[in-house]
């Protein structure tokens, strides 16, 4: 996507074909670093240290981490049991991402078909180009399928401004390219719709404020960052016309579980009558879940990631502590919204509501 | 209030009888800085840089205002268009204060009704120190009435600890002692009954984090910092049995203007069927207006107080940038939750449903 007028994606391989290369997403807006990964092990410290985040980047990364691992492989071979033992290491990197898991899987099963040790490593990198490409195909058609939503609000504007809310980074730089809630954003921008976006910061990590902000702002797109608790009265004002956001896991019931926060979002919505949508790829649907609320587990995080806020203070990169140092705080990563509150969720094969029977007429071979 | 032991207020008279004490808040948790001002200039400082914050603290600060006028008054006595002109610019350091407002008129009426000026000055300090203990003693009911509902609870769980959810900063911080959200809190603490606050950070300038949180602290109640985003998923979880909210005005039919984000912890706590409540003195309610959301005017304030966040950085209180420098930001410091998502008032008369019908019969003589 864009930036000051060049091509960038979150994740690339290098032509020298041994190095990966991540923008190092925790200190945007501020910093544009890209870092070279060249071992499993940096892989996992990115993931871990979240240089990189989002559901289909992290998945992509995992990838990558496979193919690095294939790539140095000690002795002659690539033996099963040392690339399975990779695979392992790198997907308990984050255990909860449920990309992580499906993509490291998807590209040692490649590996495991070939018997020779270059055509392994041959495998694993053109798997994990195949995943990226897929991803970023999932996101364009995505955009596609979203763009239709904000055109008929357009329409029934008669072209006025079209006011979209989006909470934490549901975009490119969480997946490759376009994004999955920022997607139909960025391709209502390409035709000319008049939009405007309201970024909410997210706390805690303010993924909104940091990373959406920036995006918006290198591709050109007019938004405005709110704090999290603003949506309600944006909404009650007439000033929103539509809520869309990501996902990290959703039901095949149609629950959505995102970064915490949401289901605020949601509620406010609801209460205002304004359309609220979840944009993903299916992969992010799990077909065997029913009840997101019991049954999603929810990951809590270090809650220093509360206590502390960075930002940029004279030229560095610099945490400050806000509450009392011995003040005890809870870091809630994600909440789920339920189905009821939800209005459609955009994936790759279309839009539709969010119920059992709706997804499973886009989706049929998936549901059991 | 205590603090490491002694008791504290926000504002208090010196015995010189010449300087007024304020702790400055813009500095705690991590700074306890006490500053003494000695003219209506510096209280007119203090109130718009917001050393001192909150309706009730606002008023008292600014009768204190009055007094320091009526002593410092030029030539050999108080003029009565000198005092008046003295009047209006207090009131000016906030005009959206109705407490401020409030309080420099009553100050300014009893100097009008004095001749001498030496009895105009004892009058405005007399007064001011009405003002303030009445504010005190309204707290304190508050917390009395406010302790019935707490105790039902602890009851209804059979003794299990209470989990009450609060927002912003209503405690005795933004009035004299107690406070008013969290004075039936300090109350049930007093009681012995097993309480445990979530402290809602109170984005963007942290009230919750920085001034709830340290409060509680000092005072020992229990208690756990969480982000804004968080209440949700809390109350998803059966982890809050109540909430209790300040106010900066309501409406006579019950409509409840408070810090921005109490919206969404009135939705959230709606959806889950836990209470929700609003404490305040009825110098709070806004007898004149019927629809909160279309009538009470929302302020709003510097977007840096969104933009720059600040905390404690190598001992230094510092302010660091999230966003990117060129986004814009929006910053609305309100929002109205309307009456139907809120379970009851508690006042200084009692706690009433939140109709105009229930509020009406405990204050008869105020009905229009």
């Amino acid at each position: 996507m864009k930036v000051d007028g060049k091509d960038l994606r979150p994740i690339w391989i290098d032509r020298d074909l041994k190095t990966v290369k991540i923008i190092d997403q925790r200190l945007l807006p501020h910093e544009l670093v890209i870092r070279d990964v060249k071992t499993a092990d940096g892989i996992i410290e990115a993931i871990q240290t979240m240089q990189v985040r989002g559901a289909p980047l992290i998945g992509v990364t995992g990838a990558y981490g496979m193919y690095l691992a294939a790539l140095n492989h000690p002795g002659e071979f690539i033996k099963n049991d040392y690339i399975a033992r990779e695979c392992e290491r790198i997907k308990s990197a984050r255990p909860t991402a449920v990309n992580l898991a499906w993509a490291a899987d998807r590209v040692l099963d490649k590996i495991l078909a070939v018997e020779h040790t270059r055509d392994r490593v041959d495998a694993a990198r053109n798997e994990a180009g195949d995943i990226t490409e897929e991803e970023a195909d999932n996101c364009k058609k995505i955009g596609e399928h979203g763009l239709g939503l904000i055109q008929a609000i357009s329409r029934a504007k008669e072209g006025r401004t079209v006011n979209i809310l989006t909470h934490c980074n549901a975009g490119w730089l969480a997946c490759i390219e376009w994004g999955t809630a920022t997607a139909p954003i960025y391709m209502a921008y390409e035709k000319g719709i008049d939009i405007h976006v309201w970024v909410d910061e997210t706390r805690p990590l303010n993924q909104g404020a940091r990373l959406t902000a920036w995006e918006l702002g290198k591709y050109g797109v007019h938004h405005t960052v709110i704090i999290d608790n603003a949506s309600g009265y944006l909404m009650q004002q007439g000033m929103v016309d539509m809520v869309i956001v990501g996902s990290d896991r959703t039901t095949c019931t149609g629950d959505v579980a995102n970064k915490i926060g949401t289901y605020h979002k949601a509620l406010a919505a609801h209460d205002n009558d304004i359309p609220f949508y979840a944009a993903m790829p299916s992969s992010t649907i799990d077909w065997e879940l029913k009840d997101g609320i019991k049954e999603i587990p929810i990951e809590q995080r270090d809650p220093d990631e509360i206590r502390y806020v960075q930002g940029l203070y004279q030229g560095e990169i610099t945490s400050v502590l806000v509450p009392p140092a011995d003040s005890p705080a809870m870091n809630i990563a994600f909440d789920v919204t339920p189905a009821r509150l939800v209005t459609g969720i955009i994936t790759e094969r279309g839009v539709c509501r969010a119920s059992a029977a709706d997804i499973k007429k886009l989706f049929p071979e998936k549901m059991i």
